[in-house]
């Protein structure tokens, strides 16, 4: 539903978007990262028309983040793998997973815990080499064309 | 664009795009981030149309995460300011960000560098508690209505 290509931005977060190409396809990968593999399972959990979800998971298929791998020969049958570039996109959905939790509560809500506490995940985005919560006050960005960082 | 409600819906990520609508109100969130503030200036950073930047823009208020603050009486002029709601979508920002620059790589990207050492960021989503990063392998969710996690 994009009326414009984000490709060559120079923002990373437009061409993220232009990547991904919309809603649905964050909720298609959701489904791959609990399991989902088969066209029928993608249509059942996703509830949408089954000529959208074919365009869908090509266009994640294409954008390199999901790939088909044969499970059946007769008939021929291929379901859907997260690849690296897909499972890379997991922080995404967690920070939005998190953000839902916080600011559009539902009574009925799935909730995602710790493996090793099995309490409610608290995430905290870090930087990996100073330990430090990201935020906007401990962040400058670097444009391309500036030497200088504002 | 959407097709359909996930107002509803159990699952968070579902909730919070419903929230916040559409690829366009994350660029308008990034653009706030960046300290813009006012219409003519979001106009010109995204280039859409000013009745589209006007919809998507009251949208964003309307779901809380802008507010608007009268910044001239004569003429009546407002600009519009990220609330608590709108911040605290930073992270997603920033996990859509970093996986851009990893697999949506442009010769001319933003890069956002430490305040601290004026280095690449290197974010990593860890759970506050046990301080362990968040990927599929330590988080098991919690569906409603179902006593167990898996």
């Amino acid at each position: 539903m994009q009326h414009r290509s984000f490709a060559d931005a120079r923002c990373p977060i437009a061409r993220s978007l232009d990547v991904v190409g919309e809603w649905w396809s964050i909720l298609i990968l959701r489904d791959a990262f609990r399991g989902v593999r088969r066209f029928d399972d993608f249509q059942e959990s996703l509830g949408i028309a089954r000529n959208m979800l074919s365009r869908r998971l090509k266009r994640l298929v294409d954008a390199g983040l999901l790939e088909t791998r044969p499970y059946s020969a007769r008939p021929p049958r291929h379901e859907y793998r997260l690849t690296d570039k897909g499972r890379d996109f997991y922080p995404v959905l967690m920070t939005l997973m998190d953000w839902g939790n916080r600011w559009a509560r539902r009574r009925h809500s799935a909730v995602p815990l710790s493996r090793l506490t099995r309490e409610p995940l608290d995430p905290v985005l870090i930087d990996r080499a100073t330990g430090q919560p990201i935020t906007p006050a401990t962040v400058v960005m670097r444009y391309p064309g500036s030497g200088a960082a504002s």
